[in-house]
């Protein structure tokens, strides 16, 4: 394909995705396919010779689009929201035109500069302690990470490595793996399931602290186990804060449990991937309360700030301590800057070595959103989750299941599990709109996720309405 | 931005990055900027009121461009290949707009089958053993990396979960501590940086051999470690070997280090990052010979296989080895179909758990050049080098440093490293083309690598021409 092709395949390109995205909410949202469908329909190895990009295009409607689940359809209240936007789009379309390598600031000083910068802006824009920020030249920073689960294992490794060097340089006869036998770290039992992963990749026990009656950690439950594991021989040195977990939202308890992470001499790591977007408002801002205590901080703008996959928001107070952990300078990778200070090369913040050119979508979606853009959005999605909670709690036959904060209401009906199961059951078999449940303690609750950037009142209203009916079906069949 | 605002956009974005691609040549190849250019460019935070589309598309030419490096000049010789094609681009374009999040099957099965499918086709088109694909419904199969530094991590990862089982089976008493400890993975003292670090992240030690005088692992060497370190009570797990070093791209010996892996029971992990793409041509396919040995297989695509990064292909011949080291399965993860057998979570082959729909730019990519444009498109670049390599060797004051094999020749100037040192400062001062060294042993060696797309033999020759222009004056300066 030379460069006029390019041109004008481009633009249809660009049609068919405007189309798509102005079509979506016509298009059954969850697919119907069963397993295996896709490989009977296409050949069974890629052809000698070209196809023409007609047959590609024609091909995307009849193998790929079936089965699809389309995360932004109005009707997509599932998982958590992962973001769309047409200005990410296009930043994404220049980012794929440098495609650039930004594993150091020679590899493309620009990929590197802009990145720290817009880390700045939104650090600003969460009202971020200065400790955290790049501006000011102190020692703290952001950077942009493939996930939150990439951003928790960097945190726990960091840590691994500094609680390692301390007590090395205390007690240099002890072997790093007589301390990694007894490095403990904990985070609440409702936190996501990558923190178990990181700590399982690292090497590490990882601990679940019961989480109180709002299915918080506070800091009675954490002391405990701190005393037990530290009475047992154990070494404590991480805690992941979440601050609204993907269950239900909730928040731990961060001006309790940060002050007990400073005393006893372990990282901090607070993971917001979901609520974080929702601090830029004035209003939710006080949720990220006790951040000042963290020695990292994660949120991911690609789920709710509508950057598109993949943007997760890294702060460290020490950029030392990531770079520390990681770093490794082969001479084809040395550039005559590097020792200067002045600059970074992010391949030491991160697990893989190469890296896109990231930080343009941030840059085209703070612009051409503006933060009172921004600040809209969320609200708008809040109101739509509060709209949908207040739906629930005119029906007796329905219970809330956890505080609604931002835009995720955990609900289901006053009964047994079995009928929660087949309410849901019914609601994914019907495909006009698409959740995911969670468990809370012994309960099975269905969360309902304002996801889509597309996504009124008219959605949510007729969401409940078919809600209610499928529950008025179970209901009929249980008593039957 | 509305959606008819998107078609407008979209379209002078489509003539931007075309524009961008064919001026490319006529661009400095390797920016003027210094450390910390770009802060004082733009404001110190987000606007609050949107700013307009011309604001930001006239921004890149004065804020972004200055500070790019172009890797995708004709003129770039530097690091290895990384991929651009227009196909890729558009399935790029595509994939920001399904804008899925691929963590199972369920939350989009055509973003999990495609590649399944697309890792088939490719697995086919190097004449993987069949063992290694998924079709057959074997224990097999391909998947999706970040980068070849993650495959390698997951890797390690996956043979450590293995041996600790094992090793516990057999011995309960035993701890993961006691046996992590012990444990060391090997590599040639000619691999990556990114296998040191998988070590440190794995918490195992690394173990650098001797590479022979073709900067190749052989048998020996690799035997008397394992002799000594077996002496010494450790336990050898783990061996990377690279076909296509980044040095000087080397093939370490497989169907000499392959059958000790199998008999001493070590997992063997074959990273072929750049030359991987080369084995899809029939007279580079004996360079693979000896992976029939291997557990596990990554190359790049997104390297030089006209696939965007990112984009690194990894197949395992046992699916089962790397969901057993990272099953995790929450309540909001789980759908009906994960049980049946049939179907695949890619979450549990990788580090994060979010994945974009990134089979589709492979699906382009084959289906638009065909089997045969894509080793085309390899030869190409192959004669490149060794046009290159001619003129190095037509010229008595430099000598070419390792075999070339592929797209990479590395030379120098007969003499000391600082002639050399001098004569690649010059080089990337005079920045009409882009190269990075490395160290063979105590030889400080420029390394020139064929990388763009649009390289043609013109490129090659002006580049000498400069080289030689340069050396003149490096040697001159030094009879001084």
């Amino acid at each position: 394909m030379n460069t006029s092709e390019f041109r004008r395949r481009g633009k249809e390109m660009v049609d068919y995705v405007a189309n798509y995205m102005e079509g979506i909410e016509g298009r059954q949202v969850y697919p119907d396919v069963e397993p295996g469908y896709l490989r009977p329909l296409i050949p069974d190895s890629a052809p000698q010779e070209p196809d023409t990009f007609e047959d590609i295009i024609n091909d995307i409607e009849k193998i790929i689009m079936p089965g699809v689940t389309h995360w932004h359809s109005p009707y997509f209240f599932a998982y958590f929201p992962t973001a769309s936007s047409y200005p990410a789009m296009l930043a994404d379309m220049l980012c794929g035109a440098i495609g650039c390598i930004g594993f150091s600031w020679a590899a493309s000083p620009a990929c590197t500069e802009l990145e720290t910068v817009m880390m700045d802006w939104l650090g600003k824009m969460l009202e971020l302690p200065k400790a955290f920020l790049t501006e000011k030249a102190g020692e703290g920073g952001g950077v942009i990470q493939g996930s939150a689960s990439e951003a928790t294992l960097v945190a726990l490794l960091a840590a691994r490595t500094k609680v390692i060097h301390r007590l090395q340089a205390a007690s240099p006869e002890l072997t790093q793996a007589a301390i990694m036998e007894k490095l403990v770290a904990y985070s609440s039992d409702q936190a996501h399931s990558s923190v178990e992963r990181a700590g399982l990749i690292g090497g590490v026990k990882l601990k679940a602290i019961p989480s109180d009656g709002n299915f918080a950690m506070r800091a009675s439950a954490l002391q405990e186990a701190l005393e037990r594991d530290r009475a047992a021989g154990l070494i404590p040195f991480f805690v992941v804060a979440t601050l609204g977990t993907t269950t239900c939202c909730s928040f731990d308890n961060l001006l309790e449990v940060g002050p007990i992470c400073n005393k006893e001499d372990m990282w901090l790591h607070v993971d917001a991937a979901y609520a974080g977007s929702a601090f830029i408002c004035p209003e939710f801002r006080h949720l990220l309360n006790g951040v000042e205590f963290a020695d990292s901080f994660n949120f991911n703008p690609h789920k709710w700030l509508l950057v598109n996959f993949d943007c997760s928001a890294m702060w460290v107070k020490k950029r030392s301590d990531l770079t520390g952990a990681f770093r490794l300078d082969p001479t084809y990778l040395k550039h005559s800057h590097q020792d200067s200070g002045l600059i970074t090369d992010y391949r030491h913040w991160q697990i893989p070595l190469g890296r896109r050119f990231r930080s343009l979508k941030m840059w085209f979606v703070f612009r051409m959103y503006g933060v009172k853009g921004l600040q809209a959005y969320i609200r708008k999605h809040v109101q739509l989750s509060h709209e949908f909670e207040s739906l629930v709690l005119q029906d007796p036959r329905f219970e809330i299941c956890a505080k609604v904060t931002l835009g995720l209401v955990c609900f289901r009906l006053k009964g047994s599990n079995k009928v929660n199961e087949a309410l849901l059951q019914r609601i994914n078999s019907a495909r006009k709109i698409h959740l995911v449940p969670c468990h809370l303690r012994d309960k099975f609750v269905l969360r309902f996720a304002i996801c889509s950037r597309t996504v009124e009142s008219a959605h949510v209203q007729r969401a409940w309405e078919h809600i209610k009916e499928l529950a008025a079906d179970v209901l009929r069949a249980e008593k039957e």
